[in-house]
């Protein structure tokens, strides 16, 4: 098939720092080519695809600028305007990206992934734009907060299962990755950890304003020394600290679309002890690959069980379900259908 | 002609305060209507026409929520999906109008607006849009700041002098009609008042928390009893305000693209004195309905010479070009330009 794909604008593809819909966009594209398609990707200069690349913007908006329309709008229309010839549209733009899907009426068809929550506002939208684009939730709990809307499918994210070395012998700490936020759990984490008694190192993203403030206000004031942070850490950097922790600790509280995380944590053979809000319970398997509990009272006792659990059936379950080769042969399926005949 | 005219989706048409778009919006589609043409007016609920009303929107957004992009997206996609069968599209919103303009390929032909200011990002985006979409500026100095788009033509706003009442009987007072920011230059209009000996009756803007803060402490410490503040005055307080002075200071020093305050208060008969600044040398005629002059003591010195300006001068040049009629007959042209044979 001759595919279009289309990134964000903001960050090159994939991203040298943070960019989870860049890093998805990136295995995507090379995966399909893998596959043996013909692919387009359009994405801001200094990308790096087995795609061919096409970059509308020579290099990203300066990062002052993301969420500025206008960057959003010159990629988008500039790469939209390049459409004739390809069997189908793969967009993973912001607001844009699928406003100009529906308006090319199906010449090609358009598939849309929904990267982000449900609110009011994304409800209105795509309560439009689903009646002219094929949208792809990212999991089930996605679909199931929004039915007024159609699918296309769901199609979980991948992972480049091959860049997480896996690791069964494991040391008493435990590991936390995610934003500086309330919904995230950070502060609970920490708590959480120990009344366990174990230590605790967090790779905590705190680059944005209210993630400093949260910082500053609510964790900063409950670190002593068995909590270890880290940030902006290099990938090696990162894997070790998945592989060598004997549970990733993710006590998130808001109905996440999809933890890439806690699919990296169980790549590396390490369970996860997290809620079950959004995502979770169709990531972590219960009593196989991590914990499900609600309280913290629960989630502490939790992780004093996650040594009955054997670290291969985490990697094997990422393997089956979260690669980057899972996620390609999901899209096929998607485009497929979108090909009436 | 069959014509789609689409609004901005943050308030209804005409405004019930501010929204300078708005109000251009509602006298165009109104005009057109009366000039015998077919109408459609797309603009949020609320919004009262002598066209054809479709309202995407209910209601408008919380004022909160304006910028918003996905309001934008749901108002201009649930439009642009029903303009089949018209002869063109008129487009009057903000980023989304111009893209999904572009998307329709011609098919009918649109017509853009240029309502803001050019800025790094409006010339980036503009310069991909322009090759689909046909541009009018609202003065010859918007379309002299960037002259590397293709412009269909230049249309100046227009008012309802009608609802200007003329007045050549005036009093001992200037007024000032802006936004609390340093652009309009109201803490320049207060001094320049003070030093030509004239009090002062300002009509300030400052909803924003910039405004708010650029009034406590660039404004408020100047004010005294010389200085009359008013906000949120009906229709008709402005026009008794700007009937009543026997100039307008309005020291800008920004390249407005078209300052329609200027244009209220010669429909009054009120002389407007400012500076060089954009558009203000199409819409005043030095030594005729005001003076321009660059630097505070000329202007100082150009308000001992307002009273020997006719304000019949002024009215004049408002009825010849800043009407809503001369604005219809303008977009009446450049539509018909549109119409490749």
């Amino acid at each position: 098939m001759r595919i279009a794909v289309v990134a964000p604008v903001w960050f090159p593809v994939p991203p040298s720092g943070y960019g989870g819909i860049e890093l998805i966009v990136s295995l995507l594209a090379d995966g399909l080519v893998d596959a043996g398609h013909d692919v387009t990707l359009f994405a801001s200069g200094g990308s790096h695809t087995k795609a061919e690349l096409i970059s509308p913007m020579p290099e990203p908006p300066d990062p002052r600028e993301v969420g500025n329309a206008w960057y959003d709008g010159y990629h988008a229309l500039s790469a939209y305007m390049q459409m004739d010839g390809f069997d189908v549209v793969h967009d993973h733009a912001g607001i844009v990206g699928p406003i100009c899907g529906a308006m090319l009426m199906g010449r090609p068809p358009v598939v849309h992934t929904l990267h982000g929550p449900w609110t009011p506002q994304t409800r209105l939208f795509y309560g439009r734009a689903a009646q002219h684009v094929h949208l792809v939730a990212i999991s089930e709990a996605q679909r199931r907060d929004n039915e007024d809307v159609a699918y296309a499918g769901t199609v979980y994210n991948g992972i480049h299962v091959e860049s997480y070395p896996f690791r069964a012998d494991k040391d008493d700490v435990l590991v936390y990755i995610g934003r500086s936020n309330p919904d995230k759990g950070p502060k609970e984490a920490i708590n959480i950890a120990r009344r366990a008694g174990l230590p605790l190192q967090m790779l905590l993203k705190r680059g944005e304003q209210p993630e400093r403030e949260y910082f500053e206000h609510e964790v900063e004031p409950l670190l002593s020394s068995d909590i270890e942070l880290f940030e902006n850490v290099t990938n090696e950097e990162k894997v070790e600290l998945l592989g060598r922790a004997c549970a990733m600790i993710f006590p998130i509280r808001w109905p996440e679309p999809f933890g890439l995380v806690m699919v990296e944590a169980m790549a590396c053979g390490t369970p996860v002890v997290t809620t079950n809000w959004g995502s979770a319970p169709e990531v972590v398997e219960d009593g196989v690959t991590g914990f499900r509990r609600d309280g913290d009272d629960d989630l502490v006792h939790a992780l004093g069980e996650v040594r009955t659990l054997d670290p291969a059936d985490c990697r094997a379950r990422v393997e089956r379900l979260f690669s980057a080769q899972s996620m390609v042969r999901g899209y096929e399926q998607v485009y497929a259908g979108t090909m009436v005949p």
